[in-house]
Order: C-alpha cells, then structure tokens, then sequence
C-alpha cells in the first residue's frame, strides 16, 4: 500500500525570536504529504493543521505507542482506506516553557496565533503544493488544540475555512474555575510563584497534581498577561497573597472564551465550510458540557455544525481524529 | 483515673417528624458527662454542642479506630490531664437520606437547626446539669459542622455563646463552584436526579467520587430548596438539562455562605466569647482559603478571634479537636 | 419491635498481662444480648464470637456508618425479621500495637488464642445464660478474623462447633508473599525495623501504604517469633539487610496456613456443625482462590461445608454477615 | 553545534516470518548516527543497542516529551558536551501482541533472541561503519530490557562486551510472583485466557491493571511455552480452573532468571568490559532488592561491576541513561 511520508521542518520564527519566556524560535514542525504527493507532481491539496493539547506540540503526535496510532500511521490508514480525502497535514508547535501557549498572541509568552497565521500558514502554501485558499484549508485540535481551532476559527476566517474541536477548553466557568483555588494553595505552600516554578521544573518526575497548577499558570499567561505585574507578567483571578477572588481578572479570561468569541464574531463560523465538535460524557473537565452549551448557541447563530459525544473521559482520545479528518478533509476538497 | 461517661438519649423529634425526606424523627444523640459529674452532683458544666461533617451523625464521633482516639476517650484524656475544663458534650444526630443537612432548615430536608435550637438545647438544659444560659454553651465541627457551628453562631448569638470551625464550608465560590458541572455530567450519565439517586442508594459500595455528586445533591437541598421543582423539590445552580449556570440559584447558595451571614450579622460573631477557625493547608476543597478570607473579614468587623492553620489535607482532622475543645471549655466555664 | 442490647465488658485479662508489646490487658469486650434476654430469664442462647479483621477490635463492629449497618442494628434486623435465631454474640478485643494478632499465641505479641479459649469463652459462659457446649458456640470473622475463625475451630474443635470465614488468609503464598519483598523495601528506606516503626506511630495520618508494610510486620510477629532476634523478637522470611528470600522462616509462616493446619487436624474441620466460607471474586489479596483451594481440599478430607464468591474486592464486606450469622445461629441452636 | 541523525530502517526479518502471534515480520529499527559520521567517512565506532521495557519498541525512544529528552536528543547532548564518547545507537522493535519478547526465543511468540543476535547485529555492522568485534558492542536497556541486556550477556558474550540494566527484571520471586494471583483471579473473571484477551485488544482505553494481567501473560509466554497447551500454546505457574499454583512451570520460569542464568553462565559477565546495573529504591517491583542481590552474586563470582540506586520508583527513569550510556561508550571505545 502506497504511504505518505513525513518531513520534518526546522522552521526559523521571526516572530518568535526574543519570546519573554527564552523559549526557541527554531521549531520542528512535521508536514505529513499524502500517498500520491511525490507521484502525481502536479496535483495539490487542502491542508489540514493540526494541534496539540496542553503540554504537547506537534512531533508528540508522531509518537509511536503500543495500542495507540501515531497520526501518521492513522492518516495512512484513513487515506489508504478510502475513508479519507488525501491531505496536507501540518503539525505546528507552539509549545512554552509553561506547557503550552493555547495558540494566542500574550506579552507573556509570545504571539503564538501571529506564528500561525502570518508565518506557518505561508510558508506551507509557499513551500508545499497545497490548494489556495481559506476553503481548503483547515484546522482541528484537542482540548487546548480544540480551543485553538475554534478561536482561529472565530478570529480567522480569512485563513480557515473549516474547524474542528476535540474536547476543547469551551465554558471557562467549568473548566478552569474549579482548578483556580486549587493553584492559589499549590503556589502558597510553594513559597510563591517564582519559586513554585523553580520547584516545578527542578522536578524529575511531574506528578498530575503539577500539571493541574501548571496548567493555570499556563491559561493566565495567555488569558491575563500584564506586563506590569511580577514576577511573571501575569495577572491571575485569585489574589496569590489573600486568596481573594479577582472577578476583574476573570473577566478577562471569559473574553477568551470561545462562548464570547462567538457573541463578537457571529458570522465566522457560519462561513465554514465544517464545524465540528465532540467531547467525551466522563469529560473530567466538563467540556461535554462546554461543546453542548456551544452548540446551542451555535444553532441560536444559525451556524451549522456537527456535535458528537462519545463515552470516554479526557485522556487518550486521539482515535476520535478518526471522525474528525474525513469530515474536514471532504469539506476542504 | 476517673473517666467520664456517655448516656446515648433516644430523642422524640417533635420538629423532625414528618420530614419529607423520610428520615427517622427518632435520633440517638450521645451525651458524654465529665468525670465529676456522678459525685459532684450540686455542680453544673457547661455544654459544647459537636457537629460532624457531611455522611456523619453524633455517634460517629464514638467509633472506635486503631489509631485515632473516639471523643470520648479524647474528652476523658484531655478532662484528665488538666488540659480542658470539665464540660457536657452533646452530639447530636441531624443526617439525612442525601448525607447531611447542614444544620439548617430547608423544605426539602427538614427543620434540623430548629431542631437543635428549640428541642434538643432544652431539652439538654432540662435534663442534665448544664450551665445556664448562652455564655456557657458553645458549639464546634467540622467541615460541614464547622460551617453549622458558624452559622449558629451567626443566626443564634442568643443560644450560642462560643463557636469553632474545623475546616468549615466558607466561601462556597473555592469548596463547592466546581464540583457542580461534574455533578451535572453524572447526574446526566446516571439518567437523571431520581435515578442517579436510586442507584446510588442500592449500591453496597458507595465510592469517593457518588458522594462528591450527593453532596452537592445534599447542598441544593439545604441552600436552594423548591417546593414547586421535580423530582426532589430542589434548584440547582447549574440547569440539569442543558448544563447551563444558573446564577439565581446559586445567590440563593451564596446568601448562605458565613461570608455574606456575617454582613448580615456582623454583631453576633463580636458578642462570642471564642471565636476559633482552623484549616489545613492542602485542604482538597481549598476551606483554608475561605478560613482566611473569613478571618480578614472577622478583623475588619473587630471580631477577636483565632486562625490555625496546620499541614494536613480535609480529612481525619479530629486531632484538631484537641485544639478547639480546651479553648471553648475555657471560653465558657 | 423489640431489640438487643449491648454491654460492654471491661475484661481485665491474666494471660495478656505483661504481654512482650505492652499493651493493655484490660480490654473493652462488647457482648450483645438478643432481644428476649432480659424477658425469657430461663431462657440460655446459643454464643457466636466475631472476630475483626486486621487493625480491628470488637468495638469497631459497632461503629457507627452512614450506609453500613453496625453489628448490633443488623443483629436487631436480622432476628426481628425471623431470618436468625436468638443468639449471643461476643466481640473480642485481640489488637496489637502492630494492628492484630491473628488470634494466636506469640512470644512476640502475646496468648491472643489463649486469652479467648481460656479466659473468655469461660467468663462468657459464666457471666451470661448460654448453652453449655461447643455444639452451641461458633466463631466467625473477616479477613484476619476468618482466618482466626478457620483455625480456632481446627486447633480447638473442642470449643467451637461452627466456623465460617469471610475472605479468611488462606493460602499464604498468594495473600502475603507479594508484599513481603515490598516490606523490606519500605523498611530499608525508612531507616530499619526500630525507625520505621517509630515513624509509623508518628503519623497523624496512617496512609494504606503504611498499613501494607505494617501488615507484614504483624503477620512476623505471629507466624515467626523468635525471642533471640533483635530488636523486635521477629524473625522475616526476607533477610532484612540482603533482601535474601529465607525459605526456613516462611515455612514457619506455612506451618500455620489453614491449608497446612487441615492437613495436620483432618477430623477437626468434620466435626463441626457448619463450616461456611466465602469470598470476593476481586479480592485484592486473591482470598478467593485461597477459599476455592481450600474447599477443594475440605472436600478431598470429606468435610461438609458450603463456599460462596460474591462480586465484590476484599473491603467493606460486612454485610456478608447477614449471610454466615443466621447459618451459624441455626447450626448451634 | 553539530548533532547526530537517526535513520529509520524497515528491516524484513527472516526470523520472525511466520511467528505464532502474527505479528509483522517487518520492522522499523531506529538507528542513532552520531555528529561526526557523516563528516570523518572513514571513521568506526562502537554500537550500543537499546532494548525498551514492556509495552515498548524501538522507535518510542524517540518519542518527543514535553519535560524529558528523546534518546536521540539525549544522545546528541551527552556527546555534544563530551560527557559521552560517540557511538552508533541501535532500537530494536521486539515487541509483540502480548506486549514484549523478553528478548528470547519462545515458540508461544517468535525468535526474537535470535533475530537481533543472527539478523540484526550482522546487518548493522554490514550496513554501517561500526567497529567490529564484541569489544566495541553493548547493550543496554531498562526494565525488561534491562532483564535483556543482562541475559544477552550472558548468554551471548561473543556478541556483546558491555551491558547494562536499569531496573532490570532479575529475582523474579519478587517481581512477578505477587502478580500471578491477580493474574490468575482477573483471567478467571474474564471467562479465560481467550476471552479475556479479546476483550483486552477491543479496549479502547488499557488501564494499568490490564497491563498488569498482560504482563504475566506475555511473561509466561517468554518463559514457559508450551506448544501443547491451548488455547495459546503457554503454561502458567498457577492452574487457571483451580488456582493451584504449578511448581514445575515456576521453576520453567526460575531458569531464565538471571539469578540462574549467572550461575549456569559465570564466566560470560566476567569477560564484560563493563557491567553496570541500576534501580529506584522505590522501585515497585521491587527491583532494587534484585539488583542487589544480583551485584551481591556477581561479587562471588568476582565479575567487575557497579550498582547504583536513586530515589524513584520504576516508572519514567529514561534520565538514567545519561549514567549508562558514557559508561558503556567509554568501556566499548
């Protein structure tokens, strides 16, 4: 059976260089190219970006488990088999030293949506015969890549014309709040954020329970960066010294959140040409809840879209990018 | 060394008969009398009042382990040594089908705080050899009974003259916000609020994780009662259909939380004569962040009192009662 | 409807007087009466003495729970409601500072087995109106206590005449051989024996881990004794320093497996009235593959007796009770 | 600075054609080139092979992690700084549907000892300038690579002259023998051996205790073979009906133990130019305890070696390798 091939790019970010966090400009960024790609020299293809949850980047989905297919492999199935449209696909990374950058431009972390947007999408379409155009071009993510798709999605839709989430972070109220509390505590007992940090990363092994913390850092960096405030450039929705709740901040981060974006930009999402989403019933974060209260908005905006839930949790559900790709790869022929 | 004994009264409910829940109006309440009370019997004690957490009922606090003391023979240990007061120590019984009542009173629960109130306070006043009046009856738990023994003292300054707080529910924002989606997604998955609830109650093992989802069932019940909504004539701050918030409800619970009970009251606190709050540090429901807010908000109403904070998580803190017990023997004599 | 009650003797025992563990020879016995006791004065029952599991004690079968009834409620239910007859129960204490004693003599621990057969069995047949006979005492337990069950009834058919074991240690190679590798572990990192121990008792909070390690060193205590070892007078079949597998001393331990002892006292097991023994089918400690050995082997010998698997794990099983109480009450009648 | 390349071979193993569990003959084996061999063309060097752990292949090695290097990135630091000489790195792929090989030949999964001794090692020294000679080849894994390495050694010291294990499994009484219970009571309530792997390969989610129940089953099909037993053609050290357990397989499995193996092999390490071991003192298979008494063993037989602990347990120690391979390169140069 003819297979694709994978080529991984060493891409130079302009935009990157000098991020606050230190974290390299020079990225790995692996280009999947169809079975037909080196044969029919002619031909070209929609392209399909695809993003990593929070603490991945894009070679992650490359990593070979014992029971679980690398995206590679998947896409060699899925196009091989016939259930699946040939496609570029592209596998950004947008990784920070906090675990991840929910593909956002942040004065705390560094203009992760710009790199997509003004840097990556151009030098694909330069670089590789894809088809022109937003309609042939999508993107589709889980959880944090799931927020991603739908925030490009929304703020984008000159640049994607098709979205997909997987259990992305939907409804901020249900997702992070709970954790908020959790992480004001983790960073007391820690001595302080500089020094929870040093801690956290001085780790050999990171435990869930750091991750958790980490995570919240992580979304403020990206949601509520100040560059006034210390030592972080971070506002955080919790006072860090009396454990006062900062609704002020918070509103911040519901600006963010994809059930707003949609309220200031209504129209985006109508003009795709797919919108897709799903997420688990055990989701521990609740983003079932998130993708159906989304959902009902989406169809009080008229937009059409296809909502799945499945009976899983949060973890491990790469086999749903089984339903996802053909959807996109189709609607992006 | 002389010990004190425990009588476990049988006690008629007049206020709980009827209950819609179903619950028993008959309740075992254990009574510990101090190591003087049979010889010295001119004398009077005063009385503290202890409230156990949610799933648990006064007798609770007589069971035996291998390595934590019950309250009796930590009562006979601390009387013995010298390190408390002699003092009456009531335990009274207010659980429910759902796991607790939070010693308040609801229309779909009970009247349980006027069960404390205007029965069994009495009726320990009439029976036994208490001190009179409030300047000698306190009353202490732990979480869901520290939030009660707060709340008592808040709404009944007039019966309660001391109070403590073990890790009690303040600032219902941090212990119970999130915990609320997810009992809507299990409450969805069992098949709604009548079958989750009949699946729970016929299942021989309870886990950890069905009574995170009653306790918020039990919550609603106490804080936004119904008599007019289905099945169980309760609200819920999250709409159980669809997922979304709704946010009247939740300022029923929030008008609830001691943090708005004290603006409400802000002389009843001031008129005790102890105040005591403690929390562990890594509590898993954040109740040392609310301990603290609490405690601010106590300074700048001037109510004196005392903040521990000790390095442990929620549970099997009784050792705490070390703590509190001498001070409120103390604070009452 | 009428109900038992329950006294609890303060037994102070000769034989645990000065035991090498110190501790107390005084013990809290609780002796429930069934509900005719005090009417039928004439009337003389039948005796079943229950024994806990490991870290248990006599009074913890009374124990309070929100969803598990304690011993004496369930008495009350199961006698009110005609399934079991009119009986006698008796709950010793044989806890240990290392969590138990399987009910047996030790030069390490104490004459656990002497203090019952000697000294309680007497005092209860002299204290209370039961009938006279090992044809109408039975003894039955949990775990430890189904062990102690088993050979009490096969070292001293003379006593008992009904046994049953819930989840008894049966088959030592499969319940305690996997954990003595992880005993020393634990005890090399914590310093040795005497620092481990010590820092055992220190903890405010016993995790499970904790009682894992503690377990081994119990069962040491009871199976292999040896005064000349230091520091404890417990000999391990695992070389504490080396980690070297001491096959002489776990053959100790096998001399006192139940699997063994049948051997060694084929008739005793024939005489009894009722011979009954269930287990979990997911036993975390495989007991019941233990108990299926067992009964093949029951079988082998000509022992009537009857084996139950229930779909459940090794803990929190007591309402299995309601099934070995009522066959022993009838068998002793 | 200069870093090294990976190169994927697809190599077609004769070997393995045909293997009972039909797994691919063809395999994808990462070949690790260090910086300078592109360059200096008329330079050799020593090969290292590393065998991954059960569950693994090859390729996982290079598998990216948020917080933890790949092997090739590993391996380009540690040579890059000059803390470890240059070498060409092997990752073979012996893995199987049961999850591993063990690194042997059994006719219950395939040839897989022979595969890297007779195809692989000749086809990489045909294929790439390696320096010929056991003196300049090493192998080197963890976990059940470790157990591997060491039976590579000593089994074939003509191929390799260096080897080391880091958590190797060695002393199997202690690291798989607990498991064989709950291995026995889960098949059991699988409804067999054939069902419960069915039901294991449909899982969309492997949770560790399944692997734990594969673990034993895999082994057993490394160890004690048996073409005449259905339905897998595997014995097992327990009896699947009766759960009695089987001495004669057990001692099937005692010979491959590397514990035996040394004594039938004593020369094979002692003509080692290097012999190096590691675990986690928290290691929780108790692996240290092997190590130790493996290193202990190796001392009476006066083999030249080192052992090293560290505080971790068993899971994620790829950062010991840093230790491992400078060592081997150096004994290999």
């Amino acid at each position: 059976m003819a297979v694709g091939r994978v080529v991984v790019e060493r891409f130079e970010s302009a935009v990157l260089q000098g991020n606050p966090l230190g974290d390299p400009h020079l990225r790995r960024v692996p280009v999947y190219l169809p079975p037909s790609y080196d044969e029919q020299i002619g031909k070209r293809y929609p392209v399909i970006y695809v993003l990593t949850g929070f603490t991945g980047r894009g070679r992650m989905l490359l990593n070979d488990n014992p029971w679980s297919e690398s995206l590679d492999d998947r896409l060699n199935r899925l196009i091989g088999s016939g259930a699946c449209g040939e496609v570029i696909v592209v596998m950004p990374d947008c990784f920070t030293r906090y675990g991840g950058s929910q593909y956002l431009n942040s004065t705390a972390t560094g203009r992760y949506q710009d790199h997509l947007v003004q840097e990556l999408v151009p030098y694909v379409d330069a670089r590789y015969r894809t088809l022109p155009g937003r309609d042939h071009r999508g993107v589709v993510g889980k959880s944090s890549g799931g927020y991603g798709a739908l925030v490009l999605g929304l703020q984008h839709p000159e640049v994607f014309g098709a979205v997909a989430s997987h259990s992305g972070d939907v409804v901020f109220d249900y997702c992070y709040r709970g954790d908020i509390p959790k992480f004001c505590g983790e960073v007391q007992r820690g001595g302080g954020l500089a020094r929870w940090l040093q801690s956290f990363e001085s780790k050999v092994q990171k435990k869930t329970e750091d991750l958790h913390v980490l995570n919240i850092l992580a979304m403020a960096a990206c949601y509520s960066p100040n560059p006034a405030t210390k030592p972080l450039g971070v506002d955080f929705p919790i006072d860090l010294e009396t454990g006062a709740w900062r609704q002020d901040v918070w509103e911040r981060w519901l600006d963010q959140d994809p059930m707003r974006l949609l309220e200031r930009h209504p129209m985006a999402l109508r003009s795709m040409k797919c919108v897709y989403l799903d997420a688990g019933v055990r989701d521990e974060w609740s983003l079932h809840l998130g993708a159906r209260l989304f959902s009902a908005r989406l169809k009080q905006h008229r937009v059409e879209h296809e909502l799945q839930e499945f009976d899983d949790g949060h973890k491990n559900v790469s086999y749903r990018y089984d339903v996802s790709l053909p959807k996109l790869a189709g609607a992006l022929a």
